[in-house]
């Protein structure tokens, strides 16, 4: 199975913390040695790194675990191939452009039969049914929104599309435009929204710790949205299958 | 004056060497200090790097100094804003999707009053001219070609949209698609054609040099497009203002 990290903040943070016990899991606590990525919003700007090297033994891997990009909105994958050989381009997250802004996806699961009209606008590069999925939800957003919708329009819009390709199998997805975090949980999904008063938080994976109180303020609040809970002494709450959840500023919304 | 760096050739290549001179330019050697960026084509898949820091201090450009990325088609930037604000948003080269293919593009010099008509499908994330004017480029063969086309239908109609754009100030650009590397001059552009027999070069913004013949089989051929001379003792051809070559499998198309 593919591990899915997602960070939503208010205040650009970095996820050093988070990643190091995501990539342990690239290859050497657990069996996804198949590439990995991650995808960094800066305000509008991204930076996108994908690799089909094992996450854990990764140069790539190795720069995101000790320089500290500092985002609102991060998405991680690390992939077990289910359809869509090795390579490059079969890596997650995936970019696309729409109405201006970067949109940034990545999946956990497997859909059967997949294989939606794809028009001309958004088509896959690779052979994943996963950038499939995602080029057709691309498309069919720009199909109901003739501009950048409001987060609580484009969620009713996502939570459409999202039961409608669950049909095909497991989709367990993030999709971020910078703005907010969604996520969609078919089986496995959870998450933690960490604010004040931070605690001292333990690495599932690895012997790590770190006090979140040392390097927040008051005001900062993070969320964290994963495959399976990364720390072992905060509580992570666990999405109802077909359950698609949005973040913004840190905070679930309702 | 942005400075562009491409690479095209037959055998998956590093630009360690190329790039360590070009990076020099990043705000020491040259004043190039808002920003760069570099995009590795792997087949079909691709890496991109952007950083909004100057290349000679950026983390992200040690990491590419140091680690050997081996492509057949490379395109990098190093920004001095004339247009956009210092962002993450605004760095060299963007990507697009088109056909289910990557387009890597970066652009050196400035564009007065172009404003073309931008539909939906490719829309600036940034606040460049050079994002603009890639946006329209791959609105405009979007619209001329049904899908991907060939090399040399593509090399006619990028020389028509060239045409168009150069009308409104200086327009050198790099383009690449994974399968060629297409470079337009309005002012400053040069290349190289590297192959057997082959020989030593000396960087010329560094005391580096490199004899390719210990790194290259006889078959290897690489094109290098650079604004200007890497090296010292290479034959650098300079561009006519107003052309458009072409670089397959390392070599110029007639």
């Amino acid at each position: 199975m593919c591990q899915l990290l997602g960070m939503n903040c208010n205040t650009p943070t970095d996820v050093m913390f988070s990643f190091t016990g995501f990539a342990e899991r690239g290859g050497r606590t657990d069996h996804h040695a198949d590439g990995w990525g991650i995808a960094f919003f800066e305000g509008k700007g991204l930076r996108h790194f994908v690799d089909h090297q094992p996450a854990f033994e990764s140069p790539v891997a190795g720069l995101i675990r000790r320089y500290p990009i500092k985002s609102r909105n991060v998405i991680a994958h690390i992939r077990k191939a289910t359809q869509g050989e090795v390579a490059l381009e079969n890596c997650h997250p995936f970019v696309r452009e729409l109405w201006g802004r970067y949109w940034v996806f990545a999946h956990n699961g497997d859909l059967k039969d997949f294989h939606p009209r794809l028009h001309a606008g958004f088509q896959p590069v690779g052979t994943t049914d996963s950038e499939r999925a995602f080029c057709w939800i691309m498309q069919e957003l720009a199909k109901s929104h003739a501009g950048v919708p409001s987060v609580q329009e484009l969620t009713l819009t996502l939570r459409e599309l999202s039961a409608r390709i669950a049909q095909h199998g497991t989709f367990n997805f993030l999709l971020s435009n910078g703005q907010a975090l969604w996520a969609h949980a078919s089986t496995h999904l959870c998450y933690v929204e960490r604010r004040h008063p931070f605690n001292q938080a333990k690495l599932a994976d690895e012997d790590v710790s770190i006090d979140f109180a040392q390097h927040t303020t008051p005001n900062d609040r993070v969320a964290v949205v994963v495959t399976a809970p990364l720390t072992t002494n905060e509580t992570w709450t666990t999405f109802q299958p077909g359950e698609l959840k949005v973040f913004v500023d840190g905070a679930l919304q309702a």
